[in-house]
């Protein structure tokens, strides 16, 4: 423990996912956890799968790009 | 608040998840949420990554097909 | 499918769990889905649980109660 | 219920999955929930997406590939 | 991984939880993947927060008890 | 976006809660995500519900309290 379970827009860089776990870890790592113990999961779903407000991001943020 | 994962089959159209993300929205704001803070994520995956009584949903359902 | 997982705050009123749930299933009916097949679940936990914008909701939305 | 979310990394084989739900349901026939009550779904996401111990599995664990 | 999470009513017991455990993670053993790498969390909750066919568990399954 | 669920033992404290959520909130900030869209909740689950390697955490790390 923990787990953590991260949803984004679909297409988030390498190099973000890759700062997500580290960031994530090194959170755990401040409060007393174990690094080893930390496991993250990266759930990407394309924009028109999220709703915010009751209308799709796609629409919403039609110009807004993940990082 | 609230956040909503939508666990689906892979494949249903957008103008359903157009309604999908409305009709969610619609049922919070009528118990006093407003619609801003209503936030929905659905995730979909492939029917054989489905199990309904010890079967996947790729043998089970072989027919029917998302909306 | 579809399974439905909303997180709320923690204290919802068993009238509006109630409502959380004919709604949804609904949503999923209006789009073609058999009703038994929509299974919901509400995963309530505390204000001091959430986070929005870097702050706890027991902060940030002291005085606000769910539905 | 049971509801079963599975998160594993993107690749496992159709028998593999297969073993998953079929053998799932039975754990929990075998604590005495009928079989039809059991609903399974694995989520699959790419190697990157995972982090244990703060480095993403894709580097971690470059050379083990799904079942 | 995989990281398992099981969703089920308030009130399995001890002995059940432990059947969950071990039997899940046999289930991935036997599909090649180590023992250690399996992780499962079992979030309860009541059944008036389970929806099953538009209606709450607590209504339409009355007279069931979990395991 | 992103929507964070983290999963812990019960138990962990108001200050290690707080710590969690600002600490991620500025792990997104620093990939460049504005600070109000990240939304965190944290799900606690007893040391009995959690499996690792195929026991429960409360047989596995008796004497290990979460922070």
């Amino acid at each position: 423990m923990p787990i953590v379970v991260v949803y984004t827009w679909s297409g988030i860089s390498s190099e973000a996912k890759k700062k997500v776990v580290s960031g994530i870890t090194k959170v755990f790592e401040d409060i007393g956890i174990p690094r080893h113990a930390v496991e993250i999961i990266i759930v990407e779903t394309p924009k028109e799968n999220w709703g915010v407000g009751g209308e799709q991001a796609s629409e919403k943020f039609r110009d807004i790009k993940p990082p």
